[in-house]
Formats: C-alpha cells, sequence, structure tokens
C-alpha cells in the first residue's frame, strides 16, 4: 500500500472513531476548512455549509457516540478528491457510504460524506428496485 | 453562469433523460470509459465495475424508462471532479442524489452516482436519526 493510500484510509478511519467516540472535536478537524462540504445523512437533504454540518454532528454526537464501524473501504482517485467507499455496521443495520476528501494544510480532510440505507450485504442483487 | 458550469450540468441532464427514457445506449454514453466508476443504486451496495454498473441499468432501465425528474441541481468542484448534488423525484418518492463527473474525450462523464431515500423535503430537520 502506498503512503498515500494509507494517508487517506487514516482519514477515513479518523471520521469513524471520532464518529463512535462521540467526539466533536475531533470530527471538526475531519472537515475540510476551505474546500466546498456536503453532507447527506441518511434520510436528510444535503447540507453544504460547513456550520450546518457542524450543527448536524453536534446533534449526532449529542446522544453519545454510536456503535459504527467501517467495513471494507476502498478508494477511487480523481485528481485531487479521493473517494472511500465502504459499509457502515450500526446497531441498527448497514449504511452504504462515501465519503470524498481533499488535501488541506498537508492532510487529507473530509469534503463529502453520504450515507444510505443498504437493504442487502449482496454487492449486486439481482432484480434493482429503483422507487 | 460560466461554460463550464453548463457543460457539467448538461452532463447530469443527459443521465436522467436517458433514465427517464430507458436509453441504454444514451446511459452508457453518459459513464465514462477509463476513470474508475461507482454507483450505489438506493439500498444496493456499491457497484465498481463498469460492466455491472452496465447490467445495473440495463435491469432498471429494462422496466422501461423512469418517471424520474432532478430538482436542484448544486455543483461543486475539487480539481478534476465536479460532484453536482441534487434531489430525485419519482412517482414512488424523493431520492437524494450525489453525481460526479470528469473530462473525458472533451466531455464530462459520470463517475459517480449514488442516490439514496429522503424522508423529508426539509434541508435540515431538527433531530437527526442516524440508525
Amino acid at each position: 500500500m502506498t503512503a498515500e493510500l494509507s494517508a487517506i484510509l487514516a482519514a477515513n478511519q479518523e471520521f469513524y472513531e471520532a464518529f463512535a467516540k462521540g467526539d466533536l472535536a475531533r470530527m471538526d478537524r475531519v472537515w475540510a476548512q476551505r474546500a466546498p462540504v456536503v453532507c447527506i445523512h441518511p434520510g436528510w437533504g444535503a447540507l453544504t455549509e460547513r456550520a450546518g454540518i457542524m450543527q448536524s454532528w453536534r446533534n449526532i454526537l449529542g446522544e453519545g457516540g454510536a456503535g459504527i464501524r467501517a467495513v471494507g473501504p476502498r478508494v477511487f482517485r480523481y485528481g485531487a478528491l479521493a473517494l472511500v467507499v465502504l459499509q457502515e455496521m450500526l446497531p441498527g443495520g448497514m449504511l452504504m457510504a462515501t465519503n470524498g476528501f481533499v488535501q488541506e494544510d498537508g492532510g487529507w480532510r473530509m469534503v463529502l460524506h453520504q450515507a444510505g440505507p443498504l437493504s442487502a450485504i449482496a454487492e449486486e442483487p439481482p432484480s434493482p428496485a429503483r422507487n
């Protein structure tokens, strides 16, 4: 594994540790300060202001850390942006998530988080239901 | 609106027209040929092989075009990659979607599509439910 890939995965893991531990200050450091940011929690509309995103985490983490765990992260590069695609295991079920990171101040910072319910573990179910 | 922003929004719109019309050939042209691709249909795991993504669209579009409409697309740039965040209106409900595009062969091609159920139209619901 390259050093860069390790650093991207570490940034992704840092997000889940902040989440699991309910550590808002740590969550704040995970997110980019200057790049545009987008956060889509399951069932929510898109939050696109950094302050609103942090408020959402304040609400979510205020309920205490969650038993969340990232499974099978895979990294895809598009120039400056790295996407990490993975499953989130929670006590209440599984989510499919995409996280985006860019480099700021020498580290990888989150610019995108979208998570939605995963109805089956299968990667390619035979008959898709779109709506 | 800049010419580049127009081109990104046009590529995004082309995706929804291919989808709405059930036009698989057009859908195939929407997706990047060489860049890594990721597609997460609602409830599904991540498809990360182009052939598997096209097979999923063959299944979905084989049921005929869908009454799908993109509402309120917003564009966010990260170097080579453009994200378009929007709501998808379907007969069965609303979805929140993130689409990613990069330039290939002089045009913007899709590299990311993730859609998940939207439980409320509100952008910032007061009390999030994460799991």
